[in-house]
């Protein structure tokens, strides 16, 4: 049976899986991103994985291609531009170093064009050709897919919708510009609005107790579910700021499902409800009601690893893989 | 020689053409569409003319389709969703009704798909598989090709970026909501810029002896041109508008180009610098100079005829018609 070996490089844990065909995710190892200072040091660690990973087989499995999914994977030229929570922060040409160690063919891509793929073949968007998924973690990452594949763009960059301007001279984003939309519908821009409510307001919370630097998006999520109506208001608002920016979406694109995923998600309806009632509300009458908002149905460890493979398995077959 | 027989309906006039596999425009005839008011008296008017046209072929032509482009027309089924300067508001079902009238396959889509199309076969988007085609009129129209295929959406709409909102609660639409770009970046958004600025100024300006239902896109213009400093302002506004819009579009799809069209780019770099500007400025830095914002090459008149015929071409053949 061939099998594709998957890696999901992030940047406090890094993945590796065999997956097969069906997207069965066969054998999984992890390693710890955060102990590796450098470049060298982080892929002979990964080397020294995958040549593991491939030796624990077993009989009839054969290593076909290597799938990899990283933020800043450049699917078109096979590199990664280092993120800031990589230990290398300059640009490395990752198919380039894995062809030359193995016989492999080596397929890379960005993370979350990666966990877009992955819903496709195996989550919430199988049977779907037109779709989107968004990330919604430390920080909020997109993956647009029309007619069965992912929107690479021009230079591989396509997708940052994180960093589309929500809110002009607003919040200071890590990129180095003003009101980004992560900044306010991510794990930190939800503590950062409880902290601008609480400034703001005079209102008793749970969350008034909780210094800036220990606050966390769970405790916040925790508040609301204790009926906290300041922690509940700020998922609202979350939930606004992402609707008004998942209509300008839809009118562009104009898919069938927008897919959740990410740790926020856990949040559910308290999220959900206020993006997709003020998406609706924000739509050109022609194009509401056409456009549902779901929640990933895959393992969060696995969907970008399924991703990673299916983006192996699509080049390695020269076919589309998400098709309706 | 194989020809299509190409038709760029609008509300103004409606132009035939049979157009050849290289994009040759062979002939063209022109309908009023001012002079219908209902929808059967339009088509049997068009479908004379479309017999004329066939019957005024040369020896050796052959008609081996229909290629249509019109305002709300919906590729994936073939209808127009009657827009409001036709003669006609209700859904038609166009496709449907030429095959039944017609012998050939008949293949239709909106104006703004076409449009992009005959840029990527015939004008500034040759040799590009990423480009946006936007037009701006009296109202703005988009065209969005990912790996040189337009990109639809689930139900036919996609690119309507005129109506997305670039000002909260901003300028009445024609489509029912406030603040959509098309109400500032149009020939009429230039108009009521220039008023707005006229009410907020005590600066003189030539447009000042102008009554609101007279004053027209080219009057700012041609007073920008003699030196009119609140006209080059409304130029200036309206390319900022469009460049923090342009900047939104890019981080999403991440195109080539953006190519500009339409009776406003007569106003050439009045337009196009200030929005080039701003939308560098608005960018992510790993996406600035990357997309280049150039000015249609095709004729007017021609632009959406041959792209009605490349989508005609396109279909008959089962190929991508823009490539790189």
């Amino acid at each position: 049976m061939e099998v594709v070996l998957s890696i999901d490089i992030g940047g406090t844990s890094t993945k590796l899986a065999r997956v097969d065909q069906d997207y069965n995710v066969l054998d999984t190892t992890t390693i710890d991103t955060t102990r590796y200072t450098d470049e060298q040091s982080f892929f002979s660690a990964l080397y020294t994985t995958v040549r593991t990973l491939a030796k624990s087989m077993k009989d009839g499995e054969e290593v076909v291609g290597v799938g990899i999914g990283a933020p800043g994977g450049i699917p078109i030229d096979g590199t990664i531009l280092g993120a800031a929570n990589l230990p290398f922060s300059e640009r490395v040409e990752v198919v380039r170093l894995f062809e030359k160690e193995f016989d492999w063919p080596c397929f890379l891509t960005k993370d979350s064009y990666a966990a877009a793929l992955g819903e496709g073949v195996a989550g919430a968007a199988v049977g779907m050709s037109n779709f989107v998924l968004i990330t919604l973690g430390t920080g909020l990452g997109c993956g647009i897919v029309v007619d069965g594949q992912v929107v690479h763009g021009h230079t591989g960059q396509a997708g940052e919708i994180g960093h589309t301007i929500s809110v002009e001279n607003g919040r200071e984003c890590n990129c180095g510009r003003r009101g980004c939309l992560e900044t306010y519908v991510s794990a930190s821009g939800i503590c950062r609005t409880a902290f601008e409510l609480m400034a703001t307001r005079k209102q008793c919370s749970l969350l008034r107790t909780v210094p800036f630097n220990q606050l966390t998006a769970k405790m916040v999520f925790d508040a609301a579910l204790q009926q906290d109506e300041l922690a509940q208001e700020v998922f609202l608002r979350t939930g606004h700021t992402l609707g008004d920016k998942l209509a300008e979406l839809v009118t562009i694109v104009e898919p069938e499902a927008i897919i959740l995923a990410g740790g926020l998600t856990n949040a559910g309806a308290f999220l959900t409800e206020p993006a997709a009632e003020r998406m609706e509300e924000q739509l050109l009458k022609s194009l509401r009601g056409k456009t549902q908002i779901m929640l990933s149905n895959l393992k969060v460890n696995e969907a970008a690893l399924i991703g990673a493979a299916a983006f192996a398995w699509q080049n390695l077959k020269n076919v589309s893989v998400c098709q309706s």
